[in-house]
């Protein structure tokens, strides 16, 4: 096979122009570890007229990225538009339905459409690849999908959004309010145009629910991804928490119980001298546990044109070598249907809570959380107001809705003010 | 493709017997997986009649191994029996005349003969695979040749045996001799039965020559690694390293460089606080650095039953899903010569003496080292014995040859007592 692998790409934004940019800078080396040359011939974006810094008068223009995906010339239709429907998911259906391998760094699109998108690339002998959609640079799927192809996964744990990263631990390091850090990522062009993906944590459950997929051959099911995202956390419980020698990280956990599968995106605590919790700024870290091979953890940039780039030439690289492989491993027609678990494994919990000072408000409290089954491992008030007393509490093992019903008769004893934190702590 | 994928196993060690219990328990994973099963056909080993855990009643039994390699129900050819030569290397060549595909954890058999067999490989139309052979279960050779293709390799490192970490951590950690440390892991069976496999660094060094191989686009060239062991390595060196913030690892480091392919596995100190510092006891870690993707960092398991035989599994299910790489990423037959480069990239260095405790001793040796071009940024004499003064010197960066200058300088002094130890501090 020696012809050239031609790409069509539509999008040329940070990553559409960093995949031009390789393509064209390191044509001899492409070819010759994939055996052919690689070549872009058509691409497409919103506007045509821009300087991009990198020359694309060689290549064929199209308007519309659905004409893009089915020319006869396009061997490869490569979706760098994002966004969930619309263009992208319009041209890579086209793409499909003409007979071309679609490589995407798309993870919306996918997180809601990836079954249908599979079943049809499958059913016309296409592939679809999405590197570039999980944590940038580094080749997370590829690890899970192929390089653990001998284990049955128990385990997929991860830091998958940089700028949750970012943001809290430049509010650890440089003693920021949310707020603050939030402002700094938003000038360093960190944040999406809508930030709640970032922060709210969308964005890496996306990624969450397709790592979930291929780990446990289950249907994507972005919808069982329980979410909750950065933004009520202080710095205050950044502080107590480090104290006790933790961390907090926006964490993504998937997991197959008893009780179905479990998927997680939310701030936890993680132990301070663990990777996870040692993992600094925008990079990116997804820990893999199987059962023969224990646990691999992989560290890299989750964002960024290089990096993001370098994704996309995996897929397409893949594609080049005549490497086809299932979008999740294996056939999406023989995925189970994903049952979600019912609330969290049990573990640990973190509270914290400001009490009224008067005699009994923490004898209250304590009786509360005995009452619902919350047993204390530790318990401190520190500092000290005039009126009122912060409560330190960290619970030994327990179910997510005992603790849930203490909160609620907590607000009953009238001694509890403003809303108490919870936290999970996990173990990784 | 539905048809099974047959393997002849010759080797049924820990790892041998791990494949064997992976592929009997996992049978419809597998299956799913690579969308057709894959079986054991036939077996070989050294002893037949010996109680290895696990039924082998279904399986063909050859004695010989060649025989093994060349039969007609066996598809692929997994070589778990180890040697740079003999059996291994004999049936190996016997499988690719055959028309078989092989793969193998034998990472000596590929430092010394991996560009031969590649190009056979290649010439018969059949691949060689060895996720295994480096760094147990991490899927980094994968990762490298695949999920990097496109980037430009700039640096490999790597602790990437398991051995020599877990006796330097443990020397660490517990205040041990190297020669206690040594011992435990002996009781602990983590040594080869060659223990300078394990302790002169060649293991980890045939590791490094053939990821170096895939990063750099070169032959396999393991004699032009530079290769230090950790025997000379003290529980003093670690404590003064640790005090300045710093833990020795054996360290492999690959790049290219204006003079050429540079490869060393040597004793390092490296920053306590950067990942490759902060790993403990028999785990890997592999950093890989490219021009777009920045540095990615792989983590895991190095040894161990489970994690290589998920390795091995990783190949064969490469193999059975139709995902066929040239063994070292390029076409063997065009892989460069690899020109070795004349003496390391410069770097800071840990130069630990005990000095005869008389005046001018230490301005002699300043002068000394001034003389060679070896700048001093810190020196300190530290404790003091009756007659002897020891004294620690961290370099600026250096030239390695001005620094054997240097301690062959100071040699002719009469003021130096015993051996210096003289340790790179590589930036990681």
């Amino acid at each position: 096979m020696t012809e050239p692998l031609r790409l069509g790409i539509a999008g040329l934004g940070t990553v559409g122009v960093g995949v031009v940019r390789i393509i064209r800078q390191k044509a001899n080396l492409l070819a010759a570890r994939a055996g052919r040359p690689v070549v872009i011939t058509a691409i497409s974006a919103r506007t045509r007229n821009k300087d991009r810094g990198v020359n694309l008068s060689d290549y064929a223009w199209e308007n519309d990225p659905v004409k893009l995906a089915v020319r006869d010339d396009v061997d490869v239709f490569v979706e760098l538009m994002g966004g969930s429907d619309g263009p992208a998911k319009a041209a890579t259906e086209a793409a499909i339905a003409a007979g071309k391998d679609v490589v995407t760094a798309n993870k919306a699109m996918l997180a809601h459409h990836g079954q249908e998108l599979a079943e049809a690339a499958e059913t016309a002998g296409q592939v679809i690849r999405f590197e570039a959609a999980v944590a940038g640079g580094i080749p997370v799927v590829k690890a899970l999908t192929e390089g653990l192809a001998g284990n049955e996964i128990t385990r997929v744990m991860g830091v998958m959004n940089g700028t949750c990263n970012y943001i809290l631990t430049r509010m650890q390091g440089a003693n920021l309010t949310y707020e603050e850090a939030f402002a700094e990522a938003d000038g360093l062009g960190y944040l999406e145009a809508d930030p709640t993906l970032d922060v709210g944590g969308i964005d890496a459950g996306h990624k969450l629910a397709l790592l979930s997929a291929i780990a446990f051959g289950t249907k994507v099911n972005f919808e069982g991804v329980e979410l909750e995202g950065i933004g009520e956390i202080t710095i205050e419980d950044i502080q107590q928490a480090a104290d006790m020698g933790f961390r907090i990280k926006l964490l993504g956990v998937a997991q197959r119980t008893g009780r179905g599968l479990e998927q997680r995106m939310s701030p936890c605590l993680v132990p301070d001298n663990s990777p996870l919790g040692q993992l600094e700024g925008g990079t990116n870290m997804v820990v893999l546990e199987g059962d023969h091979v224990g646990q691999i953890v992989l560290r890299g940039a989750g964002a960024g044109e290089g990096p993001t780039a370098s994704a996309v030439l995996s897929d397409v690289m893949d594609i080049a070598r005549g490497i086809r492989v299932n979008t999740f491993g294996s056939r999406a027609a023989e995925l189970e249907e994903a049952s979600p678990a019912k609330g969290a494994t049990p573990a640990p919990y973190y509270l914290r809570m400001v009490l009224q000072d008067k005699p009994g408000a923490l004898a209250k409290i304590a009786a509360v959380l005995g009452e619902a089954g919350v047993s204390i491992d530790r318990m401190r008030q520190y500092g000290h107001e005039d009126t009122s007393a912060p409560v330190l509490i960290v619970t030994h093992k327990i179910q997510r809705s005992a603790l849930d019903a203490a909160l609620s008769a907590m607000r009953e004893t009238n001694v509890v003010m403003g809303q108490p934190v919870a936290l999970r702590i996990e173990s990784v």
